[in-house]
């Protein structure tokens, strides 16, 4: 079996999470096993091969996770997007759609030198409102989005619609 | 200068964060460099050395970033500690003490083989609260807490006394 197949197969469905009707893809079976980690991080990174990449961004808290890995991996610096009032410097918000309501996310005002190239990372592209706006927050810092990769991407809810102006890749889509 | 000096000048002192009269100490700086990030993760899977460490486990969110660069590093798995609500498996859960309520923490009931050796990372030592809280779940799973892993330890808050059950090292103390 490839390596992509065995990461697919090993996501656990649990259904009715976080609410009823939704099947999560649980991907804990994931990082809790070396080979299986290792293969989503190298396959993460070979997602942007080709591409000069000086920062990887993770986005609170999951992407906080494949974000750290992947910057290790393409020995680059780690910079954490994070929800409201987590960051203690200076920093810019930006705000998203929820299915109710409004949630933002923030960074760093000094996180990245101008122009530098980064590789936006995140567990699943769903509705693709949070990328959008950590990927807004990139561009207002003065830095470029070379990448925004996902492990997962349920393309049904088109969140690719939101990313178009920005290259996308996804290991896994459903 | 030697790497463990390097990484504590880096440290960013953010005076009144959360709130007046704390100064905080944002690591920011150290993730975003790619050099002082490795060597960060390098000096932590060091303070393993001599030990079988099976699993890394980090704690939402930082610890996300520490615990999943050393899994990847020690070649082992990850296993998240995460706020309530998160995990969407069976879970168990573990309240501690903050200085006004409490908070609780969950970790997936299978996250762990029975007698699995771990390695519990976070940043941050301070009143060692949330880290018992954590080590408890480890030890309700079944599994060992080989070694608890801090990048910084604020040594005044005492937080030692609450994991004294347990290994505990960190890179560097104020």
């Amino acid at each position: 079996m490839k390596r992509l197949e065995k990461i697919r197969t090993a996501l656990r469905d649990v259904p009715d999470f976080p609410k009823p009707g939704i099947l999560f893809k649980d991907i804990t079976p994931i990082l809790s096993d070396p080979l299986l980690f290792g293969d989503t991080i190298d396959l993460m990174a070979e997602m942007a091969q080709g591409k000069k990449i000086d920062f990887v961004a993770g986005i609170e808290a999951r992407g906080f996770i494949f974000g750290a890995a992947l910057a290790r991996k393409l020995n680059c610096g780690f910079v954490p997007i994070r929800k409201p009032g987590k960051l203690p410097y200076k920093t810019y918000k930006a705000e998203y759609a929820l299915e109710y309501g409004t949630d933002s996310i923030e960074v760093h005002q000094d996180a990245f030198p101008k122009g530098a190239s980064v590789y936006l990372a995140d567990d699943l592209l769903a509705t693709g409102g949070t990328a959008a706006a950590a990927a807004g927050l990139i561009q207002k810092c003065g830095a470029e989005v070379a990448l925004i990769g996902f492990l997962i991407e349920l393309s049904f809810l088109q969140g690719r619609e939101k990313l178009k102006e920005n290259p996308v890749r996804s290991l896994i889509t459903f």
